[in-house]
């Protein structure tokens, strides 16, 4: 996925109540007949999972280290060969390899491709508890935030479900690869097929950016050839339930710097003469979003597809917590009059980065300072992009009397201008938003909510960005991002870890795919 | 005077221009016949003068350095003493005493006193370039503001007027006190007499905040009785010529915290749904004053008195600067559709010291951040308090659906209000001013212009603000600022100067006042 620093950490902060408890679940799922067979063959086959898992987790995955990410990727094609898979490396050169691997299914006329990466974000490993490669099971965390005591290993051969395994990439992605692959070990021994063929891609360098990632895609466009991919990254739900998610949006940044006087002036002399750059942004902040999330750029809203119907019934079935949120967040109120989050995350946002000007506090002087700046990411909707929003931005701002410069104003410039404003747009990408209500979108939905036991939660779209919309480009086939670990599992930060049920219930969630999902499409069992 | 931190750089940054040249003077002054002869014998003993001054510059005057405070005390009290006048040190136990001198005027009926401090700002020696206490004589500074050379005494008698004496002190407020120390010897070598009692008081703690001259001035209330003061503090005007200053602006400082979420949230995840402490911070600042200058605090204005047409007019008349400084300043535009600066300082500002919230540029992060704080200075015009200023504060931001607290909020505060607001009040004061159409203006006016030989600026107020409305409380006399110094002497910072025509122009403008005032002032020649 081609991707910038605005989106990386795009999956992570999913989880805000991490480390707390997660939400209470409602009801006892019962997943079908298929799902519980894989459950029985996973109930004997934990230590040999877990093992697998560990021996992965314990070669350093930082994409920039490219002898250990190349004994990874290794690893990994050794794993598929040995479930009997054709496995390859797609080599980029200097850059990590993708690993591919396929399992044809004779009969079948769909194609799924599962996604994940097996590099992890740089650590620190000064921080963590324990060496971030050197896999280490704990007990789960006290409500407290603290870690879990050290565990080592199963008892008659079964792990307390709640036990963690920490290491980088634990969560992020190596658990759902290793998901994956357990769960072909689960559809064989349970005299289970699959219903449609399966790829996989395991890309090494996502946490890096995915910056060579479009050439892999490119060069190697007929062997990824699919119907449907499966991007097997980011949490579930902080319900602790399985989510699918069927769009992302886009994102863009800007940073602004308005321009004072060229010196630093005595705010009692001059401090009512002397236009104030702060006051300044203020007001153009002010013209551009209310303080209660209303977005009031000219003509900001007026190309938003609304949300279809379908959406707006998956939106609203979701758990439900903005009240929890809330509290827990001490909050007297959410903007938009407390509307639902769900609904908000559909709908483009301004956010206030940070606004930086003077000084406040025991450092503040009497003083007009020079300049302020100020920082915003935009989330962008379908029907809208970067470049659009510039054009919007840079109208509204001319419109009002500001002079938009890319770069440092001149001095002609500033005393030509009342109002120079500096405006350096930050690279940014589109949303992505898959259709609900086709075919697969449908069928994935019904297996999944089968195989887990409940109605699967369906998100139109992440609140958050990911760079699905360039992918999508390349691609050209519909996009649904399936998580399966846990809310809670410091992603990209120290001590990073699974909860052994996440796995478990991975290993379930993929078999299940892999087995029903072609009559659940098609209506033909191959 | 009672100061605190907002006030003791009032008058330092007069001259924004500084180390730029001066505005052009238009004309040629000329001055009466006794100021005439004050500066025959001043260009017969300035090398007398200056071995005075600098005699003066090598004693270290840090008043928290009680050995060199002293030694500067008793000197001074010996100049005065050497001269026939009745000194006295004002003791106040460990801190700095004051220095009296008297010279009382057989039938005279007016009693003025002429106030300076001769303490100074604290150095960073290494900073400078040469010792800040060893006085060292440098020809002007070049255009670009880097000092000139090194010079060694006169010729034949007399200085070069450009050059310039550097040390700690030079300008703040030595070089005043070594001119009225000139002046009554010019005064009586010229055979001139004075026409009203003459007070010095010469304070040794300004500079750290005057924080113990309230009880000097009360223990000697019947000694320091006067029909006004002159603040011999402070530079003259950026065109080179004298003024006086016949009020300062009151101030105080708030510092407001505005909260968002308990903690940083992902702007993808919550942007549009999470209160944004930034936003909510922008509406308030918008709702408090506008981009420009104009105050929308409710009723902020109902209490203002206009200025005076003396003052109208006496403000009008000074030089003009604006465009210059706009255009030095690289500004398209001041405040209020180019009102004139010398109008707007007569009204109450608001001024805007700093906002800070979440990051900008490289370090910014797509989150939500948790508060946002706003540092604000208020100047102030007779008839506003801070207590008033306060109160209009605090119903303004309540009637728009802020929950004021004064210390952080609770989150039991924080969850049952939408918008919480922490206010932070720095101590402050009222505004002084004094009528400029009171018998003691006028003469003050008259005699200064006669002696300078043409209409001395005469401002209704400084920009600024200068404890002087506690100082009045205690005297109860009118108060004149009366600055002789150079406006870019470097004042509180590194290489502090004064330039010799400066102190030249203080003893022709002291001896002045002492020998013409009485009759100016009373139509009686004592």
């Amino acid at each position: 996925m081609i991707r910038s620093r605005l989106l990386c950490p795009a999956l992570v902060f999913l989880g805000v109540f991490a480390p707390a408890p997660a939400i209470a679940q409602s009801a006892v799922p019962r997943p079908d007949a298929q799902a519980s067979a894989v459950r029985r063959w996973r109930e004997q086959n934990e230590e040999a999972i877990v093992r697998e898992l560990t021996t992965l987790l314990a070669i350093p995955n930082n994409a920039s280290d490219s002898a250990n990410i190349r004994r990874n990727a290794t690893l990994l094609k050794q794993l598929f060969e040995k479930r009997g898979l054709a496995a390859q490396l797609l080599e980029n050169g200097q850059y990590p390899p993708a690993v591919f691997a396929e399992l044809r299914t004779p009969g079948a006329t769909r194609t799924v491709v599962f996604y994940a990466h097996y590099d992890g974000q740089p650590v620190v490993p000064t921080d963590w508890a324990t060496p971030p490669w050197q896999p280490t099971q704990r007990a789960t965390p006290a409500a407290n935030g603290s870690l879990g005591v050290i565990k080592s290993g199963a008892v008659n051969g079964r792990f307390d479900p709640e036990d963690r395994i920490y290491a980088r990439g634990a969560s992020d992605d190596k658990a759902p690869i290793i998901a994956m692959l357990a769960a072909i070990d689960a559809m064989r021994a349970a005299g289970q097929k699959a219903t449609v063929n399966l790829k996989f891609f395991l890309e090494g360098e996502e946490e890096a950016g995915s910056a060579h990632l479009t050439p892999i895609l490119q060069k190697h466009k007929a062997l990824l050839a699919a119907d449907a991919w499966f991007i097997c990254d980011g949490p579930v739900h902080q319900s602790r339930q399985a989510q699918l998610l069927f769009g992302v949006r886009g994102v863009m940044g800007l940073n602004a710097t308005v321009y004072g006087p060229s010196r630093a002036l005595h705010s009692g002399h001059y401090g009512n003469w002397a236009p104030n750059p702060g006051m300044l942004i203020t007001e153009m902040i002010a013209s551009m979003r209310d303080a209660d999330g209303k977005i009031l750029i000219d003509r900001f809203y007026d190309d938003i597809v609304p949300p279809t119907p379908s959406e707006l019934v998956a939106a609203r079935a979701a758990p439900k917590v903005d009240e929890e949120l809330r509290r827990s967040l001490l909050l007297g109120a959410s903007e938009a009059k407390n509307a639902p989050l769900i609904e908000r995350i559909m709908l483009p946002a301004l956010n206030l980065r940070g606004i930086k000007v003077g000084q406040v506090g025991a450092l503040a002087n009497n003083a007009v300072p020079i300049e302020a700046e100020a920082s915003f990411d935009f989330r962008l909707v379908p029907n809208q992009s970067p470049e659009k929003i510039r054009a919007l931005v840079e109208a509204h701002l001319t419109a009002r009397g500001w002079y938009v410069v890319q770069a440092a104003a001149t001095p002609a410039e500033r005393l030509s201008h009342a109002r120079v404003v500096r405006l350096d747009w930050e690279g940014g990408y589109a949303s992505y938003r898959t259709s609900m209500d086709q075919p697969v979108s449908k069928a994935v939905r019904q297996v999944v909510s089968g195989t887990i036991g409940r109605d699967v939660i369906a998100l139109p779209t992440l609140g958050g960005s990911v760079g699905l919309h360039d992918f999508f480009e390349v691609l050209q086939v519909p996009l649904i991002t399936m998580p399966i670990v846990n809310h809670d599992n410091a992603q990209h930060a120290k001590d990073e870890n699974i909860r052994l049920q996440n796995l478990w219930d991975g290993i379930e969630l993929f078999a299940g795919l892999m087995t029903k999902l072609g009559p659940a499409w098609t209506g033909v069992v191959p």
